[in-house]
């Protein structure tokens, strides 16, 4: 059995989101299994073009300005959200989105990006991963 | 010897309570111990109508209304976060009060929901529950 | 083999980064190896004089006044950040920068507490210590 990353994605900003995924896609990448559990503000993101609002102002109150933003990540190497959601899928990341968020939201499945969704579920499903899990993280 | 869970409470945002006493009960309930280690902001929400103030600014913001985001949560049986405490005690879970933060905030037992209250403890407490803890979160 | 810890800094939040280093110090002296990933926010911590901004503007929030917190945190015989970072080095832990960070902020090694960092790295370093940690935290 490999090893298990499950990491709860409760919040919505951008750079957060940025960190657990690339520490998921590395962990993909090194050979492990790993679930994101997509709740509350989190559960956003996965909305249609969830992942192009507001990606970057917390960079740019830094004083680096978009372009300069954009411009560094290029020369690092460093891909988009949406890239790096697609990486996630690709490596074979699994995605849960949590049901109880969809109804106090009001947000219906075909809301989501529903190709980039495994399965709609709640805390039970976390706990049975998580427990069997080496790495359990919240953002 | 049963599965642990251990949570350190550090943020005192009512989303994040939410969200860490949902997995804390979720895990109860299928017969695992936990452990909440309420700290810093965390440590506030314990005080007598801690968790009163101020819960839905932030569902607000998300222009849903606040007799809407009840209306909705009842209708998905979300509990209250009170009725969450108490559920979390009635199924067995136990809750630490960092000590070092009640001296910093001046904060004294009788200002706090002592009837919640396990334990007063410092990070010792903390580390011996947690690495002996099959899920580690820290919200 | 001892226990390990692994906590991700990507917040940059001073109130965070205690919790932080009051847990991986406590776990330090029970024993543990403990490894702090600094990214994002966070890294800005590791530059010169970047503990020395904004720290106790939260608590100033609370009403409490900077005076009285120094005080209180004085008669509770809480650190400051400086000297928790310093005792985490002296009981052996280790500080890890992310290079990602560094490139898209800008940041040369020249501008960091190099004399607190283990070594730079990216996702694979972290994902090896944290698959063998019991504990795995992300402030």
């Amino acid at each position: 059995m490999s090893d298990n990353v499950t990491i709860v994605v409760h919040s919505g900003e951008m750079d957060k989101l940025y960190s657990a995924l690339i520490i998921a896609n590395g962990s993909l990448a090194m050979g492990m299994e790993v679930s994101l559990y997509f709740t509350f503000w989190g559960l956003l993101r996965l909305k249609k073009k969830g992942l192009s609002k507001g990606g970057l102002s917390k960079w740019n109150s830094l004083g680096l300005g978009k372009l300069m933003v954009k411009l560094r990540m290029k020369k690092a190497n460093v891909a988009s959200l949406d890239r790096l959601m697609a990486d996630f899928k690709e490596l074979g990341g699994r995605i849960i989105a949590c049901e109880m968020t969809m109804e106090i939201m009001g947000i219906k499945k075909k809301d989501l990006r529903e190709e980039w969704i495994d399965s709609y579920g709640a805390v039970g499903t976390y706990v049975v991963d998580a427990r069997k899990s080496d790495i359990t993280l919240m953002i």
